[in-house]
């Protein structure tokens, strides 16, 4: 049994608050919301409250807030001597207030609130001061999925510099490519199995291994035409210099 | 009944001659490649020929050869007035010799000859020099999948171009975040869920819609964090100019 008080209303909180409504082994103690309105009128009213210093113990107080505000939230928080963990993929651990035993819950997704959240496949990247506190962080994470890693606060900026890459920036890509069908009237449609087998490929192969294209195999009079082709000069200047570092890294 | 040719020994060739096997209304009637040595061992070898002078007549002759050698080959049928059709993507139609009825049969996938096809969710792109033709070749697709396009010579070489950003350029953004990971002895596999998060998000979103990040929120702190965390200056300038691209996209 572990008790656990939800701060914060946003899509992680709304995740985690419902997920953790659902196991008999959680027991979701107190939720805090600075503005109520942003809780869902379905739950309890007698756990929810906007007055942060009221908040009793709990194992653990997961604190689901934007980056900036976790300083000054955990402050705020007066029960001592709690485990205190924030979510944050781009925060230190020692952003938590001091008073606390600091740790971290970063799950590496992106959560939408409409849409239900599939936890088993979204890695848990946990952080804690103390081996007792990762210990209760990975049954408490447990919970949701068996994808768990222990990631201390540099590797973790890591990773959301390495995600940064994979999610925002693919998807630029993306972007550039429906940008080129529209411009001539062909249907972005036709990429969209391409766009799944770029990714489901990845999952078995080094994507050093997977790549191909005019660019690996210095296909010289492809890649001219498609520089005649592009008329957006950014465009432009992204396929030479993404063409470049694929040849630089096949050298 | 379609009674179909074969010309090559590669990928693309292989995995249309087990489907056009496996068909009660296909009949593979011939198969030419230069070096015989290619051909599955299991074929009847009475069909196998490396004389491209001895082809008969068929209703569809598929010449799936490297681009380069697309004119050349097709020059080679003797056979006169017959479909002639190439599978590149970035052939224009009229590369096939002139003394034919050309044609286009493009799919937009990557073929592997170690892992089967399921051809069922590839695009099929089909051009003809006329509306029988076209006909015919549309019947032929529709035993494969369903997702049939009329695209024309410059709308497929667009669509190749669309497939370099979609499929190779974010193919390497994947590249940089193995790196990134590697180089902090992180495990890249932590990141696969959420590239396959990415690319299953913009199969019902615009990529334009499903954008998140530091880029896009302006987060200044976090992007000169990002820079700083860079340490190869080629994945610096890639950062910067995606960067800049994304919020250029989002003004």
């Amino acid at each position: 049994m572990i008790t656990v008080t939800l701060i914060g209303s946003g899509n992680v909180a709304h995740h985690l608050i419902h997920r953790i409504l659902e196991s008999d082994t959680l027991v979701l103690q107190q939720i805090y919301a600075r503005n109520l309105e942003g809780i869902h009128a379905d739950l309890d009213r007698s756990i929810v409250t906007d007055v942060i210093e009221s908040l009793k113990p709990a194992d653990l107080f997961i604190v689901a807030v934007s980056d900036n505000a976790i300083e000054e939230v955990t402050d705020k928080i007066q029960v001592p001597n709690q485990l205190v963990v924030h979510v944050s993929g781009n925060t230190p651990m020692d952003c938590i207030a001091s008073k606390h035993r600091a740790g971290v819950l970063y799950m590496l997704q992106t959560f939408s609130k409409d849409q239900k959240t599939d936890f088993s496949s979204i890695p848990f990247c946990l952080e804690a001061e103390s081996d007792t506190d990762l210990k209760l962080l990975k049954e408490f994470a447990l919970h949701f999925s068996k994808h768990i890693y222990f990631i201390n606060s540099i590797q973790r900026q890591i990773i959301h510099l390495a995600a940064v890459f994979v999610n925002n920036f693919s998807n630029h890509m993306f972007v550039i490519g429906e940008q080129i069908c529209q411009e001539h009237q062909v249907p972005f449609e036709i990429l969209k199995p391409l766009i799944m087998e770029t990714a489901l490929k990845v999952q078995h192969l080094s994507p050093l291994n997977a790549q191909t294209g005019p660019a690996l195999r210095n296909d010289t009079k492809t890649i001219a035409r498609h520089l005649e082709l592009l008329k957006n000069t950014e465009q432009q200047t992204i396929y030479k210099l993404i063409t470049h570092s694929i040849q630089e890294n096949n050298v």
